[in-house]
């Protein structure tokens, strides 16, 4: 075998992928910024004991574990930053009012979500903590909206749901309620006969309202049909309310769909949820929703929510960037060549020098130009 | 112990040190673009034979190692990134011209390499492929210097050796060429005596030379009398020629040092090597030198010289990033509102949306103007 060969699931970015990468971190930094969302860089590895604190199952399955030489303990690789930033806003930066936070760096996977999934997603994402109301879930449902359109996509789909309905149900129910987990998996699987048979000795009120759930799915106009399929219990009121509004607020952004069993996520949600989705791609680009919780397991449980993406799936949907015209120069060491190509370089031009008896090929640049010795000045010349 | 504790030397970068690093980052590889080098982004895993062929047992030392579940071979997390750019200039993108590729990423090290020392460096750097000559040498040279000068720092000092001269040395001599690991360590430490002892069996010209090379540290005066103590061997007339243009190319831009004994660095350089040094920092803030053997490994041996340095490090001993001015809103639906904030966000103000009920604070951001609704038109209004 080899040894140049990458394990599966695992890649070099070339240059021209790399550039398109680049240029959307930094248009998204940038967006995220303007909103005043502090950036900040968790480390790429920890005690098992602190990233998977407040994970789900999942995230313990998809975490590398690695023994750290310095302590004995078991380290974790990072296979998800939200439960990092939150230990951040719980625990270093401990404010009491409202904190924005955003972050771009890579995790690693034991296992790709897909077949052609990477191992080493490039994370990016946004988080508010500190508010309840639903003015921030608003806020970062429209920066994830704003995202997804820095990438160039117009054509974008907002998928909405909300924990709290089951939540709700289950509250009333206790034998119902120690099911949560696979009543969320029979959910998202919209699996109606499943769910009929595993819930028959539920409270009726319970199971009709779960078998309900399966079939609310479509445009806004399901948030009227679970008003009228679904108990009038506060949570669900309040749930629906909620998923009106977030619904209006992205009205003229994106075409907007409910997804009342679409229960995805990371286990650790507890609001409203949203998934965005663009032509090209059947998974979501964008996940982000409501998780009050998370920073519990640090202490210091304060109102949370958030979005994330993977830029390098979203980068890979793009066309490839054009190449940026250049300049190629000789080697020299005259000063007048050397003053010459500072200048240039300092207005913006790419300039690229000779190397004496070599050609040069890039993928990101395009010599348009050279630079030559006329009658004793440097100029530029067009190149065929 | 509590579970927000962080493993020994890794550390959580937060809002203002972030803010330095990102800034840093962007500047360097845009420089690194206009001098044409392009950008690509290894992975932060791959097999162990592939990550290690080609380093030396240093790195060996410090790469952790985890299993793929996948295929039950042995992975390791990068602990460097130059033999992975030399992997993809080998195989994926292997080109027969002169390649100029630059990267950023995050390496990780099993053990600090000092008492304070991240085990999670940021790693910046920049490579040549394909040119043998001491053009790629100068050139990087440059783009060295150049990102120090980025970052602020006016008083630079340049330290040049080269691997040449012990090579040449030891050429001559079957039985020193053993021992080149060991004598490298004789010269890094200047300890003579040691040397003295350990080399009381070699041929007399080569001992007289090696303890020579320990003296031989200083201004550029150095190189002529090298030129007096050591033997003229073609290698190392070429070697003190090569330090001769390099030094005189640096003139201006920084105070020049030779030290012919102080081969530090990651045991796969070839040619000329440098160290840039910085007020306020005891070691090196960035290494670079020609390695044309870094790709045997991989089956095509190219030319090739680079430099890097780590990000984290340089950012942390400049001041305190300013606090960007900013603008508090408040919340509300309003199209006139949220107009006005789209258009000040635009042209490229920072504007907070305050959640209702809270205050807001920031480390990177200073709220010094306000938006007031006043006679049905916003308007900013100055604040304190």
């Amino acid at each position: 075998m080899p040894n140049w060969l990458l394990p599966e699931n695992i890649a070099d970015v070339l240059p021209s992928e790399a550039r398109k990468i680049e240029d959307l971190r930094r248009k998204m930094l940038d967006t995220f910024r303007l909103y005043g969302y502090e950036l900040v860089m968790p480390p790429l590895l920890e005690y098992v004991d602190s990233l998977l604190a407040g994970a789900g199952q999942d995230t313990e399955l998809r975490t590398f574990k690695v023994v750290d030489q310095l302590s004995g303990r078991l380290l974790g690789l990072r296979a998800d930053m939200t439960t990092q930033v939150a230990r951040i806003d719980a625990h270093l930066l401990n404010r009491d009012s409202v904190t924005r936070l955003c972050y771009a760096g890579s995790v690693l996977h034991t296992r790709p979500s897909g077949l052609h999934a990477t191992r080493e997603p490039l994370q990016i994402g946004a988080e508010i903590y500190g508010h309840a109301g639903l003015e921030a879930d608003a806020e970062i449902q429209e920066l994830a909206l704003s995202s997804v359109a820095l990438a160039g996509f117009t054509d974008v789909r907002l998928d909405l749901c909300h924990v709290g309905i089951l939540r709700a149900l289950l509250a009333d129910d206790p034998a119902a309620r120690r099911d949560e987990a696979q009543l969320t998996c029979f959910l998202r699987a919209k699996d109606a006969p499943g769910l009929d048979e595993f819930t028959h000795n539920y409270l009726p009120a319970t199971r009709q309202a779960l078998l309900a759930l399966t079939q609310l799915y479509g445009g806004i106009d399901v948030l009227g049909r679970a008003k009228e399929a679904l108990p009038a219990l506060p949570g669900i009121t309040r749930a629906l309310a909620e998923l009106a509004a977030l619904a209006a607020s992205a009205i003229g952004r994106a075409e907007v769909a409910i997804d009342l069993a679409d229960l995805r996520g990371y286990q650790y949600e507890s609001g409203a949820m949203f998934a965005l989705y663009v032509p090209g791609l059947p998974n979501a680009v964008a996940r982000g929703g409501r998780y009050d919780h998370v920073g519990e397991a640090f202490g210091r449980a304060r109102p949370a929510t958030g979005f994330s993406l993977d830029l390098r799936e979203l980068a890979r949907l793009l066309p490839t960037a054009e190449r940026k015209h250049s300049i190629r120069a000789p080697w020299g060491n005259a000063p007048e060549l050397r003053e010459k190509i500072a200048d240039l370089r300092k207005a913006g031009e790419v300039v690229i020098q000779s190397m004496p008896g070599h050609d040069n090929v890039q993928d990101e640049f395009e010599c348009d130009r050279v630079l030559v010795l006329e009658n004793g000045n440097w100029i530029l010349k067009n190149l065929g």
